[in-house]
């Protein structure tokens, strides 16, 4: 009991996705880290304990980010006028390739991290580059936002702009592990190593299966991308003709969940195979719907993975996606999955605002442990959001302020603060 | 040369809508109201003119919003969870009810008023609800804000809650006649009527006979909506099982074009034959990308319109789309037509950043006059928007800078200024 508060306001979080639970004017308790339980008052045994008061604020869970590209963030909204192969041509490589220089990156790394910082994420999954010494620096400044959030550097060995393909499978794999040795060095607490090979158009069989060993060494986990766009699907057919399926490429070298904790971005050209073998190995999803939208790859069928049983989180993908926000993210899930059930698919129900929410919440916080709820037990991390701003002639219900907070995007300037494991984070300058 | 000033920055405007044409570090010139050309220095002729020097802002028109619904801006961002008629009913009728009480009318529309003074917007469409005092005080507040707009009272007599149905044709005619009157006597310099029967499902044909009545003896321009929905499609059927097809039920009552300049919002179904009528009468198409994917109608197709050389602007459509910002209306377009070429009709390009542009700006403009655009004689609607809260590792183009700051939403935090016919607007607060 010595190490606890009670978060005071009105707390919302979705122990089930099909509803948003609701207490207002509660106590949520906060011990050692972990959430203790919501209370209608200070329960006895715990009148000792502080209680920061945050009047008629919003309380809720904060927001995991399943996929983020870091680099990209240089260029977030522009270069919308094309689709994915000539994205990655004319935009994301000729950016990327500026990581090289170390003063560069860390110019950007800040700017980049300063941008989390302020963000409602309490929890990310973020591409580097090739660059092992940019992407150290990328974790250097993540671990000052107080997010908690893992860190990859990319593979590539092929099929990308010669400054950007490594000299092989082998020098990008040692590569690797030189990354890995140095982020373990560097003692982080909250930024942490993840194996990441671009997808399978950049990476080579010898590559993925150097990865495989990397893998195993460090007991790391995976994040990739899968099935974004039917040229890239077809592209994957060609390069990799023995596999199953796109996943199957993956998975071949044991880089598709099982062991190894997986996320895969966008998903959405999936066949049924790859569906299910997603299912059976426990990949996560990272769904990513501005990007999908914006690099006109389509939109995922949520609804079945949801039904079907998979792990399904949300990505912001900057730059696919034009911004970081995730409050952003839930809403443009809601969106596209109602275009989705109009134009292609009737029997796939739109999401509810509470599933999407699930899914920025307790969805994606799987991939971290117990993460993205206020049920006891979870790790304590939170938003303080002050809708004051948003007016209106008449009182909302609680429900309807959460729902109006996400769409008019107050995350932006509402957001008094966020509470990662129980600490405070500092980087918010509101 | 008297009444003059110049404007200096990035100058950026669409006279074509293929391209953003930019004029970096330019005078754009001020005379009575309109523009009189850009410039790259103060030419001789005009060096008496005082220049309002905005260094690195850029400057672009004013956006147009062809649709918006004033008193359901009291529930914007909230009920995303249900379709067209499901809406109407649980949402924006209940809400519209409230609009008896002018007490309750002045409150809200004063919120309402604020923001779009806050807003990009310098040209307004709007929906008020049916009743006359309400909807003249809206009239009132919006004159305060300097947009120049066109206001409605509703006309609905049939299939709506009692609260909301006027008592008959003639009484909602005559009511019509009294709101006409009224505004006009109020002597509004830049907020007029507009004759605004809801749509077809709550018009009777007698309604919309004595509407066309009204319009001819005032010479009223019209909106209304038009095939947003196939369920509502399927009821105007049923409803006038004579009309040809949706929109021939507003044209036999000489509401559609023509002589009456008419706005018809949506336009999401509409068949070969109506498109057909469009053109030919001249009428505009609001398209409202957000409120087509919140109440789940689908996607107009927009490029089809342009092709086939229908007038095109944008509406925000407040409070099926979230929010009344412009900016976030050019880009959903942008984002909504990527996935009806991807989901739908692979030979429907998608809207490129420039044509999505254009529409918010010179394409709505259109129905004002000479709006719109920088071109000599359009009439000066200026925004200054200072992008440099927007950070990055390295500078980039104005035309980037330009798409950037509508896919992050700097109408929030960046518009400094509003110019509306050559005069500032007071109404920014930041």
């Amino acid at each position: 009991m010595a190490n606890g508060f009670f978060l005071k306001g009105n707390i919302c979080h979705t122990p089930e996705k099909d509803e948003i639970e609701i207490h207002e004017n509660a106590y949520l308790l906060c011990e050692d880290g972990r959430c203790g339980g919501i209370f209608p008052a200070v329960p006895e045994q715990y009148a000792g304990l502080p209680v920061l008061d945050r009047g008629d604020c919003l309380i809720l869970p904060g927001m995991v980010d399943l996929h983020i590209h870091a680099p990209q963030f240089a260029f977030r909204g522009t270069g919308m006028d094309c689709e994915l192969l000539e994205w990655l041509r004319l935009y994301a490589f000729p950016e990327e390739a500026r990581y090289a220089d170390p003063g560069y990156a860390k110019r950007a790394y800040t700017l980049f991290a300063g941008a989390m910082a302020e963000s409602a994420t309490t929890r990310a999954v973020i591409f580097g580059t090739v660059h092992r010494e940019a992407t150290l620096c990328l974790m250097d400044c993540m671990e000052q936002t107080g997010i908690i959030s893992y860190v990859g550097k990319v593979n590539m060995d092929r099929d990308a702009p010669p400054e950007l393909t490594e000299p092989g499978a082998d020098a990008s794999a040692f590569d690797t592990f030189g990354f890995v040795n140095a982020a373990t060095r560097r003692g982080y607490k909250r930024t942490f190593p993840i194996l990441t090979p671009r997808f399978i158009p950049c990476c080579s069989d010898a590559l993925l299966g150097e990865l495989s060993e990397v893998r195993r060494a460090y007991d790391l986990p995976v994040q990739s991308h899968l099935s974004e766009n039917p040229d890239e699907v077809e592209l994957v057919r060609r390069l990799m003709p023995d596999a199953a399926f796109y996943g199957d490429g993956y998975d071949r070298y044991g880089l598709f969940g099982g062991a190894a904790r997986t996320i895969m971005a966008h998903c959405v050209w999936s066949t049924e195979a790859e569906v299910k073998r997603m299912r059976d190995r426990g990949v996560f999803v990272a769904h990513c719907p501005a990007s999908n939208t914006n690099i006109a790859s389509g939109i995922a069928p949520v609804r079945k993975y949801i039904a079907e049983g998979l792990r399904v989180g949300l990505g912001s993908d900057v730059a696919g996606g034009q911004t970081e926000s995730m409050f952003r993210a839930v809403t443009d899930a809601v969106q596209v999955s109602k275009l989705y059930w109009r134009l292609v698919d009737r029997t796939a129900a739109p999401l509810s605002f509470s599933e999407s929410f699930y899914l920025a919440t307790k969805g994606g916080g799987a991939f971290f442990g117990k993460v993205g709820s206020f049920e006891a037990g979870y790790e304590f991390d939170a938003l303080v959001l002050d809708d004051s701003g948003c007016t209106g002639p008449r009182p909302l219900p609680v429900r309807d302020r959460l729902e109006r907070a996400f769409y008019q995007g107050l995350d932006r300037e509402g957001l008094r603060e966020k509470y990662i494991q129980g600490v405070p984070c500092r980087g918010l300058t509101r």
